[in-house]
């Protein structure tokens, strides 16, 4: 492909390591931020060295904070007995939203897979095991995303935590809230149909 | 919504300058960056700053290049005689991939939009007509976007061509290549109907 000059491919390429954007896309942001908007280029480019250097995971949980420890787990009020494993930061930020869990989290950075080299090791399970060793902990709550990864690495933390005699508990499988039923997929429905309820 | 500090705020909200990213995309670029690809980020952080410090518009041509005047401009082998006018950079690689167009080009950044502000003077029209003054320009090619915007602004340049006695001529329009009439919009087809051509 003709080129403007390598400052600009550089920036194209260079963009490509963003999720979802392609050499279509990275060019059009390129040319965008050239063009038009050199103001919100810079400050991205400092919101960025800024963001790598500040930070960090927590000691403690492993989410993304810019504090030796984050605030979730240095507010003493937070229940100290229940402790929520999840995927990615993301899913804290969601549940705290959506719920009203006072407890703690355990943010594991992805799912167990051996093929892509993810290992416990890399999702802190070293780490995971002091925390359950520390015997505070009365009940894991599984909440990693309902793939086959995510179902996988739920066990392995299942069996963890039952060799040390904690309850273990997962978010509940069934029909999503304004689902219908004829558009549900079958695995969900079949889930919720034998997992059914007396009310 | 829950924070996580705020580097991660800032750098969340400064990727909402690129072109298609709202909010979720931004939050899962922020999170793809800094627990994967934290290379990828830095490299991303410096070859921006590289391309807005190396990076301003070609004196002559005013496309985007790293130098004073960009390297079609200094080509001498180039037909000095013909100029096509053109909205964006990326439209000078389209036609230089796509034709054997071996002319001077244009780049208006741009079309003329009064309402958003966009007059004459941004789209660099005053350089322009110093350019046409030169008399070295026998052919003028409007090749700006066929848009409400696009063929305002090539009707606005055609005058200035005109009062100066120099050929104008605009992209074709009609059915694109491998298009099937039956799904083509009636502008299109009306337009390639009324504009048949004898074989």
């Amino acid at each position: 492909m003709a080129s403007l000059g390598p400052s600009i491919d550089e920036l194209i390429s260079a963009l490509r390591c963003l999720p979802g954007v392609g050499p279509k896309s990275a060019q059009r942001m390129t040319f965008h931020l050239l063009e038009r908007n050199r103001e919100g280029g810079a400050h991205l480019a400092k919101a960025l060295m800024d963001a790598l250097d500040n930070v960090q995971h927590c000691r403690r949980c492993r989410i993304l904070c810019e504090s030796d420890i984050c605030i979730r787990c240095q507010d003493e009020r937070r229940q100290q007995d229940q402790l929520c494993i999840v995927e990615m930061p993301s899913d804290v930020l969601a549940i705290e939203q959506a719920t009203h869990y006072k407890g703690q989290y355990f943010v594991l950075s992805g799912h167990l897979s051996p093929l892509d080299g993810i290992g416990p090791e890399a999702l802190g399970i070293p780490r995971l095991i002091e925390w359950l060793d520390e015997k505070t902990i009365l009940e894991v709550i599984l909440a990693t995303n309902p793939t086959v990864e995510g179902e996988a690495t739920a066990h392995y933390i299942s069996e963890l935590a039952r060799e040390r005699q904690i309850k273990v508990t997962r978010l509940a499988h069934g029909i999503p809230l304004g689902g219908e039923l004829e558009f549900i997929d079958s695995g969900t429905l079949s889930h919720a149909f034998s997992g059914r309820e007396s009310i």
